[in-house]
């Protein structure tokens, strides 16, 4: 049985629900976070809460519980979910209220988490790489924030998930690549690895953040440049990153092969780097409740 | 008591919810409209359930009743209301299904109308007109759509709103004047009405198609062309339109007088002949039902 923390309770996630004059369901007034927890330990739980508190911020929305709080709740719905693999979904908006564009002078929010098994993708995904198709990036001037304003986002996935594709790659009406309909996009040419700088035209993953860091750690060229369609066609590789599907080797664009059309050496390089230091996270996490049970 | 009718069945408005995974609420995937009643009269009905269905149709939402039902629905709940002047709110969305950005195989559609009384607006209103603010327009490329993808609306309208004003004008990167955050725009320059031509830019409202019907036929030269907030600022007049405001005058911008700074006089045509045409749809419509009642 999945669990759902709303308002305060846990209840079975069937038994959730908001009211009709939610402004998230009238609106798309609302941010989110998904965070992946393997082995109990949730990864870059710290900067997922940051960035839900910045996108409240953004939004004006008020927080209605404490960053601790937010945390004991995430970490109770891991114990309960009793699995080894699972990703937590948290939405916050300004509540029930009177239906009217502006804010309503005493938002009651509505926030809940569930957290749900993550399904394991089949190692093929990751071993051969995944098609993508490029969509028109129709979405608003504020992508930094993570609301829950998805309708373009769902619009360009379902149009690459009409063809096989895995995802949509977005970009806008200048030529430029943006990001994935769902996750962060990277291509690598001439052994150079580039993606769209993270302002308001795309929403910085923590993920991505990670392989930054990672990368220029390693030594690589890793670059936060924009780049055009044509570019992308013709790199020598491409990734894709998100908080679920971590680093996922692009091999195929608009059913053209990019690059050998495998996944490519600096593509690998990241995986493993990505692998390592999400072990090493949960090893460090794990490492003091060994200790104690001993 | 507000009623609604979702999905088949009418209860208190207090009692209807909506399951976590709606995507409407996770995705801002649904279409909604409002519609007007007066002494018991929809107005435009045909044309908002018209819309409601090239909506639909634009995000491939399957509809789940026929427009007869839909019809039937929202003369039941304006008989129940008891009321002389309701506004309905409807709203579709793709249902409840397991969260991920790509349409459900399956969907199974939340559909929902309500109805509440319409505050009737102070007559000062329409007599000495509002102020209006200008603000980006953040929004996304398929404004035709009457998404509930609300967000920049309700964004652009707070910032007029806390500024005192009755509504926010959006401007684009072009600095071409779009329409209202709620509520189609219009000026005048020199005994010629101009709004911005209903295409995929804004949501072409049903009011705002009886105004350019009646001041057509009326004489009246009206053109469906872009202009500039420059072109705004200097406008001799300005009004608004709407399903629940009719034509309202707008006599400031950004602080600053539109023309003369009172409700200008082809805006006062526009607004006796809106008012004469909804008198006579009531009185059309209540006829027979008269003549049966003798």
């Amino acid at each position: 049985m999945e669990t759902v923390w709303i308002n305060g309770e846990f209840k079975p996630l069937s038994e959730g629900h908001v009211g009709l004059e939610d402004r998230a369901l009238l609106f798309g007034e609302g941010i989110y976070e998904v965070i992946a927890a393997y082995q109990g330990v949730p990864i870059l739980l710290e900067e997922h809460l940051e960035r839900w508190e910045r996108s409240a911020a953004g939004l004006r929305l008020p927080l209605p519980y404490t960053r601790d709080q937010r945390r004991e709740v995430l970490m109770e719905l891991i114990a309960r979910s009793g699995s080894d693999r699972i990703s937590l979904y948290g939405q916050l908006s300004r509540g029930e209220s009177r239906r009217a564009h502006q804010f309503p002078a005493t938002p009651k929010p509505n926030e809940f988490w569930f957290a749900r098994n993550l399904a394991k993708y089949p190692p093929e995904l990751h071993e051969k790489g995944v098609k993508v198709y490029t969509h028109l990036d129709e979405r608003w001037a504020r992508r930094w924030i993570k609301s829950t304003s998805l309708l373009p986002n769902c619009i360009a996935k379902q149009y690459a998930t009409e063809r096989g594709g895995f995802e949509a790659i977005l970009f806008n009406e200048e030529n430029i690549v943006t990001e994935g309909a769902v996750a962060n996009f990277w291509v690598v040419k001439n052994g150079v690895v580039y993606t769209h700088p993270a302002n308001g035209r795309i929403l910085g993953g923590c993920k991505r953040a990670m392989v930054l860091e990672l990368a220029r750690a390693a030594g690589i060229d890793v670059r936060e440049e924009t780049y055009s369609v044509d570019f992308m066609m013709q790199a020598d590789e491409a990734f894709l990153t998100s908080t679920t599907i971590n680093v996922l080797p692009v091999v195929k664009a608009d059913d053209m092969a990019i690059g050998s059309g495998t996944p490519g050496a600096l593509t690998r390089r990241l995986m493993e780097l990505v692998d390592a230091e999400i072990s090493s996270i949960i090893e460090a996490a794990s490492a003091p409740a060994v200790q104690s049970g001993t």
